[in-house]
C-alpha cells in the first residue's frame, strides 16, 4: 500500500522529483500518479537520508532540566567524578534524559544514534537500563545502538567488566572502552578484557581514545594489534582519537594507513579546540570516518543541540573546508559515514531503502550544511516524526 | 518623551526589571508606570547591549545572490585575486550586498560595525562609496566604521595608497593593512605607509595580520615598534593575529605583554582549523579583545550567518570555555569588547546610554550563547529594527 508521496522535493539537491513510500520504504523515486494517497509537498526541498548521530550520550544530558553552572575542573578525572556525584544530586534520570534527548534528535532529522551509556559501579546498569527503555519507546523514531561505556574506568573499578558483560547479555550493541592509559593505567589488561567481551558476545567495538600524542598512538597500536588478532577487521571504531592530530605528521600518517589496512574507524566531533584527526587525510587514506555531537548540554560542558548539520559545519569548519565538493564530504561524514559504522541496513535515498528522510529548503547540499535549515519534515519509516523542527511528540 | 518602555525584561540575565527609552536612550532602568507609553512586554526576556560585529567585510558577501560554487583555491593569494576577478564577472555590487548583510546585522541582534572595505587599483573606490551608501542609508539600524582596507596589497599595487588616502579624506573611519611580509613583501614600506596615513588623518589603524609563527611575529613586532614611536598605544587593532597561537608559548606570552603594555586591541574569529591568540591568555595580560564573522558567505568560503551569538559559540569552543564565566567572557568579547575597539560612546545597558538592546528567551548568559535563541526584539536608538529574527526593513 502506498502510505506517502513526497511530492517536489529534490533528492540530494538533484533535480525535482517525487518519492513514492510504501511499507515504511522507498517504493519508487520518479513522477508519481498522486491519485489516492496521502502526499506532502516538499515544495523544492531538498530530502536527505535521515542524520546520523554516530557519538552521543543520551544518558547523560541536562536538556530540559533548567540552566545549571558548571561545575567540574579542566582534567577529564573531575569531569568525570563530578558526573558521577551530579547524577544523583540532581537526579539526572537517564530514561526522562534519554528521551528528551531523542526528541531534540528528532526534531533535528536524526534517525539513528549510536549512544555510548555509562556503566559503573556507582550507578550499576540504571543508566543502560533507561537507554534500554528510551530505545523500546521510540523504536519507531530512531535506531538506538548502545555502546556499554565504562566511563569511570575498567580495571581500576572491578565489578564493571561484570556489569557490561551483563548489559552485552541484555541488549547492549557495541562493547565500549575508554582511555586504556590514561584513564585506566592498565592499556593490556582493558584491551585484553573489551577484546574478549567482544568475542564473547560477537559485538563490535568503540573505543573513546582522548589520549594525545605519543600516548594515544601508542593505545592506538594496541587496539590495531588487538584489531589483527581477533579478526576484527570492520568491526572496531574509535571515537576522538587525537592522537591523530599529533606534531609529527609521518608518524600519524603511518598509523592512519594501519587504520585503513584494518578497517578501523573513526568518530569524531571534530572540535576547535584539540587537534584532531584530519578528514581530508582519513579520506585520502581509505579510513570510514563518522560524528557525532558527544555530550549536549550535560556536566561537562553548555554546548550541544543535536543537529547533525551543525556538526557537518563544524567538520568543515574544523578541517578548512571551503570547496562544495569537501562540504559534502562533511555531510557524508554526518549521513551514510555513521550508517556504515552503524551496520544500518536499508540506509540512503535509493528504491528499497528505508523512508529515513529529512527535507530542508537550501539550494544545494553546501548550502543546506552552512545554513543548517529547520528540518521542514522528518520522516521514519515513512511516518513523520517532526515537522518545522519539532518533534511530532510530547515527552515529559 | 519616553518613546518606549521594555517590561519584564532581565539586563544581562539579571533579575526582571522594566527598560525606560527616551530619546534614544536608556532613561531608567527599574519598575515603570507604563501609563500612557508604549510598552513592549519582554516575557521575562535576556536584555543584552546591542552585539558589536567588530570585523566584517560588508562589501564582500554574496548573500541573497544564490548559491556560487567555491572557486578559489587554498592560498590566501589566490582567494584575493580570484575575488578580484568575481567582483565584476558576478556583480557583488558592494552597495546591495552590503545593505543585504546589514539586514541580516540587524536581524542578529547587532547594531554596530566594523567592516573592513577593498579599496585596490582595480576596483578604486566603488567598494568603499557602496558601503559608504549603505552606512548613511541605515545610520538608524548599525553604526558602521569602514575601514580603508588594502585587499590585493599596498606596497606591492602602486596608487593604492593614494586611494586610501582619498577613502580617508571622504569618510573611511579606520587605516587598514593586510600581512606586511606575506602579501606586501614590504614590511617597513607597508606600516610606514599606513602608520603616516593614521597619523595624517587622526584615525585608528586595524591590520589583518595572517602571518603564521615567526613571520607573524617578527610583523607583529614591527608594528608595536610604530605604535611606540607615533604615540597609537590605544589605537591600534591586529585582527586574525594567527601568529599569538605559535609553538613558542614563552615567545608568544612576550609579545602579548607587549601588546597589553602599547595596548593594542586583537580581533579575532576564533577559527576552527587555524592557532589563535587564546581568549584566556588575552584576558589574563590584559589585552582587549573583539571578534567578528569576517566573510560572510562569501567567495572566500560558504560559511557565516551574522550572528554574533554564535560567535560567542565560535570563541567558546575554540577556546574549551566550559564554566558560566568563561562563556561570559566569550559574550563579553562580541559586545563590550567590540564597542570599546569601535570607542562607541554611550554604549551598554545603563541610564543614560544609547538604547541599542537586544532581547532573547533565555535563563542565562550562558545559555544566551549556547542556544543562540533567535532574537525576540532588537532596538537601535531606542527603535525596533528587528523582531522574531527578522529585520523590520527590506532590501532589494
Amino acid at each position: 500500500m502506498t502510505e506517502l508521496i513526497l511530492k517536489n522535493v529534490r533528492p540530494m539537491g538533484g533535480a525535482s522529483t517525487d518519492i513514492v513510500i510504501r511499507n515504511g520504504r522507498i517504493a519508487a523515486i520518479g513522477a508519481a500518479n498522486t491519485a489516492g494517497a496521502a502526499v506532502e509537498d516538499g515544495g523544492g526541498a531538498i530530502a536527505l537520508p535521515g542524520l546520523v548521530e554516530a557519538h552521543a550520550h543520551l544518558d547523560k544530558t541536562l536538556w530540559g532540566m533548567g540552566w545549571r553552572r558548571h561545575q567540574a575542573g579542566p582534567s577529564l578525572e573531575d569531569k568525570i567524578s563530578t558526573e558521577r556525584r551530579l547524577r544523583r544530586e540532581w537526579n539526572i534520570d537517564p530514561a526522562r534524559q534519554s528521551a528528551r534527548q531523542v526528541a531534540l534528535c528528532a526534531a533535528q532529522g536524526t534517525t539513528a544514534i549510536r549512544s555510548h551509556v555509562d556503566i559503573d559501579t556507582d550507578q550499576g546498569l540504571w543508566c543502560f537500563e533507561g537507554v534500554c527503555a528510551t530505545r523500546e519507546r521510540f523504536a519507531h523514531v530512531a535506531d538506538i545502538e548502545i555502546v556499554a561505556f565504562p566511563q569511570s574506568g575498567l580495571m581500576v573499578r572491578p565489578g564493571t567488566l561484570e556489569l557490561m558483560d551483563a548489559a552485552l547479555a541484555n541488549g547492549a550493541d557495541v562493547v565500549g572502552g575508554l582511555d586504556p592509559c590514561g584513564i585506566d593505567r592498565d592499556p593490556k589488561g582493558q584491551l585484553d578484557a573489551i577484546f574478549a567481551l567482544a568475542q564473547k558476545h560477537g559485538k563490535p567495538i568503540d573505543i573513546h581514545l582522548h589520549e594525545p600524542d605519543e600516548l594515544g598512538a601508542f593505545s592506538m597500536e594496541m587496539i590495531l594489534e588487538r584489531t589483527r588478532a581477533t579478526g576484527m577487521q570492520g568491526k572496531v571504531t574509535i571515537s576522538h582519537a587525537f592522537c591523530l592530530g599529533m606534531g609529527d605528521r609521518a608518524r600519524a600518517a603511518a598509523l592512519t594507513d594501519r587504520l585503513a589496512e584494518l578497517d578501523v574507524a573513526i568518530a569524531t566531533t571534530a572540535p576547535a579546540s584539540r587537534p584532531v584527526p584530519m578528514a581530508a587525510e582519513m579520506r585520502a587514506a581509505g579510513v570510514r570516518l563518522c560524528a557525532g555531537s558527544d555530550g549536549i548540554r550535560d556536566t561537562w560542558g553548555p554546548y550541544g543541540n543535536a543537529d547533525m548539520l551543525e556538526r557537518a559545519l563544524f567538520i568543515g569548519l574544523r578541517n578548512n573546508f571551503r570547496r562544495d565538493e569537501d562540504v559534502e564530504y562533511a555531510l557524508h561524514i554526518c549521513t551514510r559515514g555513521g550508517a556504515d559504522v552503524m551496520e544500518l541496513a536499508g540506509y540512503g535515498l535509493a528504491e528499497g531503502s528505508f523512508a529515513d528522510i529529512v527535507l530542508v529548503q537550501a539550494e544545494t547540499l553546501a548550502e543546506a550544511v552552512a545554513a543548517r535549515p529547520t528540518r521542514q519534515l522528518v520522516l521514519k519509516r515513512g511516518r513523520p516524526v517532526a515537522r518545522d523542527g519539532k518533534a511530532l511528540f510530547e515527552v515529559e
